[in-house]
């Protein structure tokens, strides 16, 4: 059956979409769709200007023998700043303020579509460094790191606190919590993550950057080339962190635990970012 | 400007592919393309052709006041069993093999496209149970549920082996390990989950079933209602699991060291599932 531009048009959009920064030959969609070369072309135009029109993302196409189609993800400035606000004022709300001066997240840093734009946020930002994968340290950071990946279509490698015994032999570093001041261990089997690999780092939290910083050191143990580093919040205090070349999203202000207010707004590192200036 | 067809197509194929099973109001649409009602049912039908002539999934319209449009990511039986069974086909790989008989499979445990297709097809498989949260253990199930999460547009609540001292009161439970003998512990902040929450839960790995036991157990301190269990691969030993109402896509029959194989297949257990039957 002969398809229509339509649903041709539905189709292709579904696939790049589902993988982001994935290359598909034209060939692949001729197959798939019994469409000629010509006829996918206009589809693709069609796509593009639609996704452009709305402020979705880019619709790249390389001609020629290696060349495919991709989908990715930048979307504006101002779509960014908005979703960030809206983090800032759920963020905000005085229940979130927990025994201790702490702020209640996880349930943002676990939800799916809270961590999907925020990784696709941070994709956005450092796709044009071309990373090779994406490196967090367990646990709450995992989601948001999760998506950032998924958004760059890289592998995610995950930092253990511990020691895993079943996955052969292993690399660790000690480090200083930057805050407490304790020592603890990071680790990495040497198997997940070949050597000279081009990561970008992601955590869902930063205060002195202590454990940045182990996760700087680790890399190096890997001979990693660092293409950055991405923090959805940090805090205003210490001014002076443990690693200098971030970017965070959120900057948190202080807690008031006797008065009830949280002070949290867009970080000031944001404007650092020439994919955010409209 | 007015859009036409192929442009109105690709903006809501995109809307709703990004949120599956998220219900969208038409007049959101409406209002987003500046097109009439009637147009947009006829854009929304050819994408629903198109959806289902590639088993791409369902886009189900409600009608009438609260009426809206959603997508429902229900893939083929036979796209389910041709990832499983490349799933397979890559973990039989000898080099996977750790020393003490494990299976290396945190790389694929963290790929972002392998557990988007995986929670794709377990949100397939649990739909129609309508869960209203998805439920994991910490650390190596996160990637894989969140997806689940995902695709069901519900949050994602974690389980800890510690106590999280910055999240308020917690409720605790011991378990048995069902394989080590030992006893350990799960707990899950009160403000995590609202009583009487139904809940699905998603793990990666069964060996005995003792930690799914311990899950369903601090669910009942919740007196959530589970609406389904969903493990990645279950091992074949012990027969006799701790927990008998499950579903596991993967059966890990076993491991020979020497040799260097290994033995692995699609579930038994996957045969039980009435959306799994073509």
């Amino acid at each position: 059956m002969r398809l229509k531009r339509g649903e041709r048009v539905a189709i292709i959009t579904k696939v790049l979409s589902d993988r982001p920064c994935k290359s598909f030959p034209l060939s692949w969609f001729q197959e798939m769709l019994g469409a000629a070369k010509s006829t996918l072309s206009e589809d693709l135009a069609v796509i593009k200007r639609a996704f452009e029109q709305f402020a979705l993302g880019r619709i790249d196409s390389q001609q020629g023998v290696g060349g495919g189609v991709a989908y990715r993800p930048l979307r504006s400035p101002s779509y960014i700043r908005e979703v960030l606000q809206d983090l800032c004022v759920l963020l905000q709300t005085p229940d979130r303020i927990l025994p201790g001066g702490f702020l209640y997240m996880t349930d943002i840093l676990f939800s799916p579509w809270w961590t999907s734009r925020l990784g696709e946020i941070f994709a956005a930002m450092f796709v044009d460094r071309e990373p090779g994968f994406v490196v967090t340290m367990e646990t709450k950071g995992i989601p948001v790191a999760l998506m950032t990946a998924k958004y760059l279509d890289v592998p995610l490698v995950l930092l253990r606190r511990d020691h895993a015994v079943t996955e052969g032999s292993v690399v660790s570093i000690n480090y200083v919590s930057g805050s407490s001041g304790r020592i603890q261990t990071m680790s990495l089997p040497k198997r997940a993550l070949p050597r000279g690999a081009r990561v970008l780092l992601i955590d869902d939290f930063m205060k002195a950057g202590g454990t940045c910083r182990g996760m700087l050191d680790i890399m190096a143990e890997f001979e990693a080339e660092v293409a950055g580093v991405g923090i959805l919040v940090e805090t205003k205090d210490p001014e002076k962190k443990l690693i200098v070349d971030y970017v965070s999203l959120i900057q948190l202000e202080s807690i008031s635990e006797h008065a009830r207010t949280v002070s949290i707004h867009l970080s000031p590192r944001l404007v650092m970012l020439k994919n955010l200036t409209d």
